[in-house]
């Protein structure tokens, strides 16, 4: 088959690897139907982690179910699937509290912009949706294995409540998700950050209340003009760099609380924090916690996060969707095998 | 009158100080029926924190108003009164949203070991007691100027839930304090981190299912025995040290977190917070919101925080009280004029 393998930064080329097979008892083989690009791919496509090695890449699919190992019982062949891109066998200490992203039998796989992907822990990481889904809903079905349910663990890793005033910081694929989940979850007021106009606009269609254009100490200004003057219930910190994280920090009222995603960056004000009695909580996202409810908002079409997608490309063209993201003239790339 | 001014590290005084006076029309002038020593005042009488020159000192007060300014209608002269060490105004937007500790009018003050004591913006501050309490309830009542909201305070600020497992490291008035509130907020599994016997007593007379005498790694591990070896769903950190903040860490389960109310001295490895989906989350205690509820307790009968103190002394004996504390002779002191 073929997929996806980076080799250096800049350098993402579509070609043979060996076809995956089952290997334990717990794996699946899914036939990929879409892929996509994550914004964390990125980081090694622009040299800002390392490439020790060429390498398969992308942790983002929905598919159809090739094969199962002996011990899978909770999908079938046949069946059409989304995953998280955190492998979690859902029966864990762990993963019992709802924390599947730290599954003590996780794992992290990359390669999944590829014909075919082996999964591991089918049973805990694999849900089915009832029935085959119309075709356009797989853009928002391939959402849930990631982008949107990393934006939905800003929000309930802030802790958005009903009526809130929330704050995203960062326009990209991951915080446009965070807007539709504070709206989801019932916040009053949302205000995304953002200064392009056609990221702005999805932001708007998933319900955002504001949109604040400035960025750093103008930023927080607009924001707490928006809040009494005193700052946001929540800021969803959806970017990582140091400069988001501190503006997520300046932006959030006293005793008010940063739901933190963006791979960290820099270091946070640890005394301002406590001083200020704001909260900080959020890593890598619980996607088999949150898939069930989110699929269902999708089949239901209470939501339509795959609204993020605004390339589609052939699979064999994944470098393209890649430089398409790193030049920001795409929000997030989807792959049709 | 006569109160507490601390000169330099070790040398606190009990000496003649200018009667206090409305200043403001917000002002109330409360006669002091006790007051106490902070752990937080012992940084300063250790050294620890600066003494640029002599000061009254003391935050932790009940009394009975004495005298009202003009503007002052929640309490009248002869009422008895619990305040908080923070004053808040209780209207700000910053309170309205209970966060009082930083209301945008708020102060600190110092100065309430002592006869009697000036509270700036006394209708927020200030609460009253229903009728003249019983005298047997004075220390539990004076425990909710600081400690027992402090203690409320991380386990409010850690997310507290019915059935959860918490950890509680400090066992001094705090932390003991917060072993109180964890089973008051239903925990289902509270573990004292604590190796001083007088001090494990009150922690199960709070409540506590477990008491750990280990520190540090064997602390942790101890703590991960009693929690299916993940991790406690809470720790409450009630130290401040940087030895005690990476307990605490060290302590969580995965997705869990962390109420912080110690007086923060070192680092926090963020990191492993977020690779964890670890929170943090405290600072100084919101005492305004908390008060009314715990002393409806206090007065029912139902918590008797006022356990924590296990010295009393005459107020004219405060240089005593900080020695019997720094010295470990005496968990909290309970002064009265």
């Amino acid at each position: 088959m073929f997929g996806a393998v980076i080799h250096a930064p800049g350098d993402v080329r579509y070609e043979e690897r060996p076809d995956p097979v089952i290997l334990e008892p717990t794996d699946a083989v899914v036939r990929t139907v879409a892929a996509c690009v994550c914004g964390s791919d990125l980081w090694r496509y622009r040299g800002i982690s390392p490439v020790p090695e060429p390498a398969p890449i992308g942790h983002e699919f929905c598919g159809v179910v090739e094969e199962v190992g002996a011990d899978v019982v909770s999908v079938r062949p046949g069946d059409f699937v989304v995953g998280g891109f955190n492998p979690s066998d859902n029966s864990c200490p762990v993963c019992r509290k709802g924390a599947q992203a730290n599954c003590l039998h996780g794992a992290h796989y990359d390669g999944a912009q590829a014909e075919r992907i082996r999964i591991p822990w089918a049973n805990g990481t694999l849900v089915p949706t009832p029935g085959m889904p119309d075709e356009s809903l797989v853009p928002s079905l391939l959402s849930l294995s990631d982008v949107m349910c990393t934006g939905w663990h800003a929000a309930v890793s802030a802790g958005v409540r009903p009526g809130d005033a929330v704050a995203v910081v960062g326009d990209g694929a991951v915080g446009l998700s965070a807007v539709l989940a504070a709206v989801q979850l019932g916040a009053g007021t949302v205000i995304a950050m953002s200064r392009h106009e056609d990221r702005s606009r999805i932001a708007r269609v998933f319900g955002a209340t504001h949109v604040v254009a400035e960025r750093g100490e103008e930023g927080i200004a607009a924001v707490r003009d928006l809040t009494e003057g005193i700052g946001a219930d929540r800021v969803l910190e959806c970017v990582g760099t140091e400069a988001a994280r501190a503006q997520a920090v300046g932006a959030v009222r006293p005793g008010g609380t940063v739901g933190l995603v963006g791979l960290p960056h820099g270091d946070l004000p640890m005394q301002d924090l406590f001083w200020r009695n704001v909260g900080i909580k959020g890593g890598p996202a619980h996607v088999r916690s949150y898939l069930p409810h989110l699929m269902d908002l999708v089949l239901g079409g209470t939501i339509e996060p795959g609204l993020v997608f605004d390339l589609e490309l052939p699979l064999s063209q994944v470098a393209e969707g890649y430089a398409a993201m790193d030049q920001r003239r795409a929000i997030k790339t989807l792959l049709r095998p």
